[in-house]
């Protein structure tokens, strides 16, 4: 963190000419503003920016310290020091004094971007239910016109996690040109069952909740029980079940649900995940998110017929496709299709499988098992 | 089912020299009706009775094809073929032409045995949220008065899948003079850390139903949307991925929950299997049956210090464990800790391994698999 100091968000409201902003579903946005941070300095010709994605509760603040963002409620105290601080900064696998890295706030978040807890300019409220629906490739679309506005015309590579590798493949099949370098982690080409159902499951936690209505809870009380469900549900996906029992051990701490006497750590560890979420994310937000998850198809968005279709747009793209070995949310087998597919289509690619005991959420953990490999694919 | 044809349900109502019914935890029941049915015939001295415990949500009617059970108004159609049909009758794995196969529906459930729903004598209304605490040792204990009654002094074997193997477990541990043979089918020695984060999940989703009101819903509108959901969460456990997904596929069908447009086969088939449900489930017994799981201890139940001291109780027991290969609710593992851990205990342990595509539910579905070494265990 020190590399990086204090950051500071800023953001970029589309220009008129950019406006209204048309999503995948034809809906359309009559302004987006996107908040995002930049570290390290693009080059002259800004050849040297990397995009990183970040996961589905991230934020645009990956790195160095940030006491709070202007209009953002839920910025609690594990919003403040960067999400992938370990990763982005001097001598670090994404090198400052080499790389420009831009993280933006996904179009939908919560935490400055424009989402449904926006003030819709039509209404003068926050948007609630009538937010349209967006798509990964909506997301990525959006960050196209942030790159626009900075002079960006070819980013030196893509990197995120989870659907942010997700995000990366969107990108490369759907504006190669846009791109040199991609780097999917702990990703996958598709949503797969598992996630479809547990996705699900999450979705009907917040729809449950009476005080969701529809979306439109921001003038009474929020849909905290069905988030912090929806939180527990998907927790236990990006850890490992040795890691969290390991984690649970000791005591039964804190109240629980009502009615119901937790007498596990393992129960009292989910609780707390749960309901510490609710301080920092929106609701609205991770439905949406949720639902551009399951939507995921790369045919579609890229409007082709098939995978092979799909990936021959990608096919002059170099890849560093990272495996967990004990992701229980993207599976191994995931990052193996995709690396199979990839290879196929006529992609350069390193496959690289990292051993942790950290499950899923590694890549954000565990710096030193990424960086050697990362490093040296940026400078290849 | 032509072999075991029609069955009723019967009724056992504790005499009063049995009654109160103490609780593990210390509280007591004013009175306990268990119902039951038995397939085939005991003999002159009762030793050919084979105690089977249904598993999560099964219920007493085993086998046959019984249209209704007297005061019971969730028996959908689900409900009418026995859910062990293809298991026990004449020739099958429990053949009724040698064993009387005895099968009672839990205390605390909600096919008849006093449960939730039941009316509290002292108070002329239904029990509610004042029904107390069971455990999976009160159910067993609870079972040992109608063998009582019965006149059933050693069972040939008690038989159970999934918590119905670890009350097998309970039974031979804490009574191992009232039994023979245990054949524990796709269970475990414990609850493990992914059962106790799904049925606290599961908890949740129904304490989370403002329809619950802590258990007191008899007279308004059922906590339905929660119980769907903690069956949606439960559900993919019991089954694997890959058949899930084959029989998702096809269209997208139903309404789904309100404000959410289903686009993928698997949400409408774990939407469907939710509310497929509701018609035959009641929430109350459901968290108290999710409870009993999480609250399963072996040693805390037998009042011993270590597992070892727990397992020296059944050590003169023979032992059939299955094992089924793709389970995904109680893993391989558990049952090879449990095989291991018998066998150092002195008892003589057959283990199966059956291979099927289907899941934990293979045990309900496949007796083609099973079949053949039950009966030759039971008859050694």
């Amino acid at each position: 963190m020190d590399d990086i100091g204090e950051t500071r968000t800023k953001f970029f409201d589309f220009p008129e000419q950019r406006l209204p902003f048309k999503l995948q579903s034809g809906e359309t946005l009559p302004a987006v503003r996107l908040a995002y941070e930049m570290y390290g300095e693009p080059n002259a010709d800004r050849s040297n920016v990397i995009l990183v994605f970040h996961a589905l509760t991230g934020s645009q603040h990956a790195a160095g310290y940030n006491p709070g963002v202007e209009g953002v409620d839920k910025w609690s105290d594990e919003c403040e020091i960067g999400w992938w601080s370990d990763f982005v900064g001097p001598a670090k696998a994404f090198d400052t004094t080499r790389y420009a890295v831009l993280c933006v706030n996904y179009l939908g978040g919560c935490y400055g971007s424009t989402g449904p807890s926006s003030i819709d300019p039509t209404t003068g409220r926050r948007y609630g239910s009538s937010f349209p629906e967006v798509t990964l490739s909506d997301i990525v679309d959006s960050q196209l016109v942030l790159l626009d506005a900075l002079g960006i015309e070819q980013l030196h590579a893509a990197a995120g996690g989870s659907v942010g590798g997700m995000m990366c493949l969107s990108l490369a099949v759907r504006h190669p040109h846009r791109v040199r370098k991609v780097i999917p982690i702990a990703a996958g080409l598709h949503t797969t069952a598992l996630q479809f159902v547990h996705n699900f499951e999450q979705t009907n936690a917040v729809l449950n909740d009476p005080n969701f209505r529809a979306g439109d809870y921001y003038d009474g009380p929020h849909p905290d029980a069905g988030l912090a469900l929806a939180r527990m549900i998907g927790h236990k996906t990006f850890v490992s079940l040795h890691a969290m029992r390991d984690r649970a051990r000791g005591e039964v701490t804190g109240d629980g649900p009502d009615g119901y006497e937790m007498r596990h750590p393992l129960e009292s560890y989910m609780w707390h995940q749960g309901r510490r979420f609710l301080l920092r994310f929106d609701a609205n937000t991770y439905v949406r998110l949720m639902t551009a998850w399951q939507h995921f198809n790369l045919l579609e968005e890229a409007g082709v017929a098939s995978m092979e279709e799909a990936l021959a747009r990608t096919s002059r793209h170099d890849y560093l496709i990272f495996t967990i070995d004990s992701d229980v949310c993207f599976y191994p087998e995931e990052q193996d299709e995709m690396r199979d597919a990839l290879i196929e289509a006529g992609c350069r690619v390193i496959h690289e499988t990292v051993h942790s005991e950290k499950g899923h959420d590694a890549f954000l953990l565990e710096p030193e098992l990424f960086a050697p490999a990362l490093q040296a694919f940026l400078r290849s």
